[in-house]
């Protein structure tokens, strides 16, 4: 995001940042801005750098039997001389629900899945390093050979909850170091196992971002209040793991009204009110999406 | 830069940011203190992302007739499916000098020049479109085939300013949309014989950021202190095309003192007023780093 356009909480029209591709003129407004949820200004413009499209893409899959040995997989490709485009994780659950609809072999061989992609000039080439990387972990691998494969594989990572036995009752969007994945499923399998749920996990895995759910699958004894309320204390448990873990409670989606309750144990007294500050600068009567954050 | 431990000007500790790669849980005060140029807190440490060192490298110099060619040279890369890790462009006068003590024959082709690299697994790929493009619009193009003739051609962007009959008065920072390259190294060009003065030019063309300056090659009949009253006009009349054009008074290197003349200009009454409440919320007594930017 190179500029915005915020109207101001007193209506006036503030522009933020610069048209060129580099600018460092006064403090970073934009990025003040961005991410801040409707509770600063609002954004009726936005200026955005585009990238090329690749001009090569290559998409591979790799089975592994365990989320351990998956991780280690992200791991080792963190520390590999590889910059993949995308690196998704599927859990266990998901993979048994894609093998019901799908008739990959790949997803016959093992329990949780990585789905890769590489692109640019050497995509063909760096492709083929992560295959070598994540089958010398043992891993099973399925690299695609042309479009047409590559977009079934992508069609796995788009589909993996679609699942109509499982109805999810939360969704998490944690994020953690990426030496903390398997610590992280780990406590999302106890959690939901202490409190009578079934579990479901995809992972923006290369970045560290987790989706895991807290689901009910077939009939369940509570009355819907009981299960919403065990679910939020499910997710107080992995929230207070997921901080131990050096993580944050929220990798892409924001605060918003529901993650308001673990704010200040994320970012602390000090930057709370601190943010408390600058937003009462900005909005000193509190009428910019009022409730959200803070 | 995913966090940052600053002193506040309170003397409490402020942790900002995340150790994950992903993290938007509230403001992004990382972001508002990146910049700042030590005027909200003193960052004693900071939590940095890295990218894995390229696997490979490939470097290359095409030769222009003059600034115009050569800055088409840059908006065609810009449009084609590359993206180079360095476009660099050095003026006629950075070219002449360097001709005096370089014998590489490319430099004898014309007076403008571009280094451009490309990295990744497809560097040479990527190099090859790229010197392709440049030659279809009249560059006279050098392909390292080597790592030492690649560091003989970096050395050129190194050294260029280093020419003892040259002395500096007053050097730049803009930065502009690409668009606008021949227009600034127009007024470069103008300002400078307007004010008795040579000027030279180096710029990552790539991101529109131009270090122009105004100097001295020889004896001059002006006193030191004419001679600095008309650099400063000069300037003034720089940052006015560069304003003009869309672009920003400092592209990389911050405002600091000199530039404060021109902060309002560039971003706007409304602009620094926030940016000094903002700075007031944070620096009550106006102690960190006082005189500098506001």
């Amino acid at each position: 995001v190179l500029a915005l356009d915020v109207v101001l909480a007193d209506g006036r029209l503030l522009r933020t940042g610069h048209r060129s591709i580099k600018g460092v003129t006064g403090l970073d407004l934009t990025g003040l801005f961005v991410g801040s949820e409707g509770t600063l200004g609002v954004v009726v413009r936005a200026t955005l750098r585009l990238r090329p499209a690749p001009v090569a893409v290559s998409t591979l899959v790799a089975v592994f039997p365990d989320v351990a040995a998956a991780a280690a997989g992200v791991a080792a490709l963190a520390s590999a001389p590889v910059q993949p485009s995308i690196c998704e994780l599927l859990g266990e659950t998901a993979v048994a629900s894609l093998r019901k609809r799908s008739p990959l072999e790949v997803l016959r061989a093992g329990d949780v899945l990585l789905l890769v992609q590489t692109d640019g000039y050497g995509a063909d080439v760096e492709a083929q390093v992560v295959a070598d990387v994540l089958a010398g972990l043992g891993g099973v691998v399925r690299v695609a050979s042309d479009e047409a494969e590559a977009a079934e594989l992508l069609e796995l990572r788009r589909t993996w909850g679609l699942d109509p036995e499982r109805r999810r009752l939360i969704g998490e969007d944690i994020a953690v170091p990426r030496s903390q994945l398997v610590r992280i499923v780990e406590a999302v399998r106890d959690i939901a196992a202490r409190h009578g749920f079934s579990h479901s996990l995809a992972a923006h895995a290369g970045d560290g971002n987790l989706h895991p759910s807290f689901d009910v699958v077939g009939p369940d004894p509570r009355t819907e209040a009981e299960l919403q309320e065990a679910a939020l204390v499910a997710a107080d448990e992995l929230v207070a793991e997921t901080l131990a873990a050096g993580g944050t409670i929220t990798g892409e989606h924001g605060v918003g009204v529901l993650k308001r309750r673990w704010f200040t144990d994320d970012v602390g007294e000090d930057s709370a009110a601190l943010q408390r500050s600058l937003k009462a600068v900005l909005d000193p009567h509190g009428i910019l999406n009022p409730g959200k954050v803070y």
